[in-house]
C-alpha cells in the first residue's frame, strides 16, 4: 500500500521532532527548511528533501509548516514557488506556527483565492513533548480540513482542541492567550522564588510544595524547576521567541480594545533580557531577569 | 479514654471547618470567636465555648488560631488575658493565620520570654478544602513542637510542608509567596480570558482548554472556572483580605530588597476593587476587573 | 511681487491654524483634505482649494503636511496623484505628522527615489499654539532642505529643534519621546491629584502650587488645569490618537531595545479608555481613568 | 535688642543649609544632631551646641525638626526627654521631615496632649535651594502656628503654601504628592532619553529641547541635567531615601484607596536600585536603572 505523502516546512526545535514522528509513523514526507543543513538529519531517517521550496508540496496534497514568524509563513506560503503555487487547486496547508490571528485571516483568504484550504493549527507543547508525539493541537477553520489532517497531525499530537470555523484565527488567538500564560507563570514563579531564596529559603524546597500542591500542573512542573534551578540553556524556547509572541497578544489586545499590563509586564523584562545579550536562553529566564533585579544575578556570582 | 484537649480561636470562613474537622476527629475542643455568635454552631456540633478568651486555653495545653489579620493575632496572643497567659509555661500556640514574617518573628519572641510554644503554621486551601480535611499545612519552628501540633492538624490536614526551625518565619514567608503565586495565576487567567472572549472565544471554552492540559491543577481549576464564569460571590476568600495579604507580600519583599512587579499590578488591581466597592467579592475578581478595564463589565450588561 | 506658494494637505485640529498662519503671512497657499468640507473654511480666508490632492502641490514646489498617521501619509504621498509624483524632481514635502520613524526612513528613501525632498518636521504644541504661531519644530534631514523650509514654517513656528542629517527620523523619535513625556506628565498629576483629593485636599490648590514651582512649565500648566478640573472636552488631542502614538513609541522602543514600564502603563490606560468610550476626549483624560480606578469618577457622580 | 532663639534638630544634607541660613538672618540657633559631629560647623558659624536634646528647645519656644524619617521623628519628638517635654505648655514644633501623614495626625495629638503647637511644615526643593533661601514651604495646622513660625522659616524659603487647619497632615499629603511627581518626571525623562539615545540623539540635546520648550520648570531642569549626563553622585537625596517616600505616597495611598501604578513602577525601580547596590546614589539614578535595563549601562562601559 502507498504511504501517503505529508510535505513539512520548517525544522526547527519544533518542526524537527514533529516530522520524525510523521517518519515513524509511516508518512511519506518531504522537508524543507531555509537553512538547508537541517534537513541532512530527516533525510537520515528515510524523508525526501525538497531542493526548491515548491517541491515539498504535491499537487493536491497536504503540506504543514511549522515557522518561526508571520514574516517568514507569510514569504514560504505567497511568494514565488510557495505552498499555495504548489499545492494548487485541493491542497491543504496545515499552519502550526504561532503567528498574529490578523496574519492568519489574511492567508486563510489568500490561499482561498487559489483553492487551497488553510488550516489554522497552532500546538502546544515543547521539543520534548513534540519527540514524545504529545503536543496538543488547537484548531480553527473548516471541519473537513480537520478530518482531513487529524490522521496526519495525530503522529505528534495527544489532543486536539477545537475552536469552529466562524474566525479561521480563533485557535491562534487561543495560542497567544496560552503563551501568554505560560509565560505569566515563569513570572510568577521567578517573583516567588525570589522572594523566599531572599529571605533564606531555598528555591528548590518552594518550588517542589507548589508544583506538588496548588501548581501540580505541567506548566509549573517544566518551568519550575528551570527557574528554581535557574537552568536557562539550552533553551527550548527563547527569550526573543517568548517576546515576539507577547508582542503579538499585545497587538491583537490592542485591536481587540483588551488592555494586559501582566502582558506588558513581560513584554518589558523580555526586551530588557534581549538588551543585555540573554535573547538566546530560554524565554523562562524571566526567572534570571527577576534575581538580576533583587541584586542576586546568579551569572554575577 | 480522656479525649485530647484543643483551644480553636478565629471562626471564621477557614476556622470554622477546620474546627468541625476538629471535633468529628474526636478532640475535645473549646472554641472562641470575637463575635460570639458564630461560636454557637460550633457548641451545636458538641464544642465548648470560651465565656472569655483565657478560658479557650488549659494551662499547658495547645491552642490554634486561625485569624484575620496580624493586628487581631496580636491581640489575642499578647493581650491581657490572651492566650500567652493562658497557655502558661509549656503551652503551645499553632499559629495558622496569613501574617507578615516580621509579626511571626516578634510573636515567637513573646511566646519564648513566657515559655509557651510558637508554632508558625498558615495553611493552603479553600474552605471548602477545609471542610474536606484536605488543607496543607506549611510550618517552621522547633521540631518537638511540630511532633506535638501533627496529630491535632491531621484532622483538617493533607500534608505537611516543613521549612525547618532556622526562621520561625519560613512558613509564613512560603504563605504569602503561594497567595501571590494565587492572585498571580487569576490575573493570567483574566487577561487570557478576556483577550480570547473580545475575539469571539466563549471564556469556559479556553479555561476548559488551558486547565485540562498545560494547567490542569487546583490553582487553575478552581479559580479558572470562577474567573470564566464571573462567578465571585460568594467570596472564599475576599479582595480586601487578598489585597492585605499582597501588601504584606510586598512588604516583605521591600524588606528583603526584591522587587515584585506583579505583585504591585495585583495590589493596585485589588485596591480598586475595593475604591469601586467589590472588597466583599472573592479576589478572583481581579477577572472582574480586567473584563472592567476592556469595557466589557460583566455587571454592568 | 508674486506670492510664494504652498500646498498644504491636512486640515485637523492642527493644521487647519497652521494653513491660516501661511495665509496670514503671506503665502499663496493650496489646501487640500481628505474630507472636502474642512477645506471650506481656508478657501473663504483665501486660499485654493485643490480639487485633486495633485493640484496641491506645483511642480519643484513646497508641500507641508499634517496627517493623522503613518498609513495615511502614505498614501498621501506615495499613492496614485500622490504628492511624489505631483511635487516632480525638485519638490519638497515637509513631513509634518507624528509618524513611526521606520515611515519616515520608508518614506524618504521612496521620495529621494523621486528626486523629491523630505524633510522631518513634526511640531510640538496644540491647537491653540498652532493658532497662535508658536509651534516648536523639531526637524532632521538635509540642511539644504531645511533652509528652504525656514521661512515658510516661520509663519507657525516660535522655534526650531535640528536634529542633522544623520537620520532622517531622527526628528520623528524625537516627537515620539515628547508625546511620551507629556503623557507621562499627565499620569503623575493625575495620580497626584487623585491622590490628595481622596485625602481631603482639593485638586485645583495642589494644581496651583505644583505649576507655580517646580512644574512651572507649558507641559504641566496645560495639562495640569484640565486635569485638576476634569475638563477633557472638547479634545485637543484624542486618546485615541495619544493611543497611536505611545504605541509607535513602544514599538520604535522595542526595535532599539528600550524597554519602557511607563509608556507601556500610559498605553494600558488610553486603551482601557478607548475600550470604556473615553476615546475622542482629549488624552488628558488619564485624569479621568485614573480616578475612575480609585472608585471617583467624575462622571458618575 | 535680644536675638530670637530658634532650636533646629537634624543636620542632614537639608536642615544643615536651613540652619546656617538662620543664623544668617539673625537668630539665637541651638542645633542638635544624633550624629554630634556634625554639629561642629554650625557651631563655628555661631551656633549653640545642646549637649542633649532637651537642650535644643527653650521652654515654650519655637524647636524646627527636619530629620531622615518617620521613627526619628517621633523619637526626637515623644521620646525621653524630647521636643515635647522640652517645649513645655506654649512651645510650638515646626516639623519639616517628610514622614507619613498618620505619623503627623498623631504627633500633633501627642503634642496637644501636653499643650505644644505641632505644625507641618514638609519643604520643596534640594539642598542648594536651601543654602540659597529658596525652599517652599507647604504647611498646615492652625494659623496661630504658622503666624509664629512665618517669620522663623522666611530665613530660609521664598514662599509660603498653606493646606488649612482642618487636617493638620494635609501638607504631609501634598508633599508626598509632589516628591512623587519629581520621581515621575526623572522616570519619565529617564525612558525618553535612553530611548532617544538607543536611536542615536544625544542625551543632552533631547534633555535641551525638552527642558527649554515644554518642560522649562525646575523639577525638568534640575533632574534633566543628572539624567541626561548620568550624575548620579554626590545625592541631593538618596535612592534610598526616595524609595522610603514613594513607599509612604503608596501606603498613604491604599489607606485613601487611590491606586497609583506609576508610584508602585517607581517603588521597584528604587529597590532594584537599593539591591543592586546603588540606594546611596542620587534618587534620580532612576536614569540609571533604565539604561541598564536597556543593555546601555553607563557604569558598565
Amino acid at each position: 500500500m502507498t504511504k501517503q505523502h505529508v510535505g513539512f516546512v520548517g525544522l526547527g526545535a519544533m518542526g524537527r521532532p514533529m516530522a520524525e514522528n510523521l517518519l515513524k509513523a509511516g508518512f511519506d514526507v518531504t522537508v524543507w527548511n531555509r537553512s538547508p543543513d537541517k534537513m541532512q538529519a530527516l533525510v537520515d531517517q528515510g524523508a525526501r528533501k525538497a531542493e526548491r521550496l515548491a517541491e515539498v508540496a504535491k499537487p493536491h496534497g497536504i503540506v504543514l509548516s511549522m515557522l518561526a514568524d508571520d514574516a517568514a509563513l507569510e514569504e514560504v506560503a505567497l511568494g514565488d514557488g510557495g505552498l499555495v503555487e504548489a499545492l494548487s487547486p485541493g491542497g491543504l496547508h496545515v499552519s502550526m506556527s504561532t503567528i498574529h490571528p490578523e496574519t492568519a485571516r489574511k492567508l486563510a483568504d489568500a490561499h482561498a483565492e487559489h483553492e487551497v484550504g488553510y488550516l489554522a493549527a497552532p500546538v502546544f507543547g515543547r521539543p520534548d513533548m513534540a519527540a514524545a508525539g504529545k503536543l496538543f493541537v488547537t484548531w480553527s477553520g473548516w471541519h473537513s480540513y480537520k478530518e482531513r489532517a487529524q490522521p496526519v497531525c495525530a503522529a505528534f499530537a495527544q489532543g486536539f482542541y477545537d475552536y469552529g470555523s466562524d474566525d479561521v484565527a480563533a485557535a491562534n488567538v487561543v495560542k497567544l492567550a496560552g503563551n501568554f500564560m505560560l509565560a505569566s507563570a515563569m513570572e510568577a514563579m521567578g517573583e516567588a522564588y525570589a522572594f523566599c531564596e531572599q529571605q533564606g529559603i531555598a528555591r528548590e524546597q518552594v518550588n517542589a510544595q507548589m508544583t506538588e500542591t496548588l501548581f501540580a500542573c505541567p506548566a509549573y512542573k517544566n518551568y519550575g524547576d528551570l527557574i528554581a534551578r535557574h537552568a536557562y540553556a539550552p533553551a527550548g524556547f527563547t527569550a526573543t521567541l517568548g517576546l515576539k509572541d507577547i508582542g503579538l497578544a499585545l497587538d491583537a489586545g490592542r485591536q481587540a480594545k483588551v488592555p494586559m499590563p501582566l502582558a506588558s509586564l513581560l513584554r518589558d523584562r523580555l526586551l530588557s533580557l534581549t538588551a543585555r545579550g540573554h535573547g538566546d536562553k530560554d524565554w523562562s529566564a524571566l526567572g534570571l531577569a527577576i534575581a538580576h533585579d533583587a541584586g542576586n544575578d546568579p551569572t554575577e556570582r
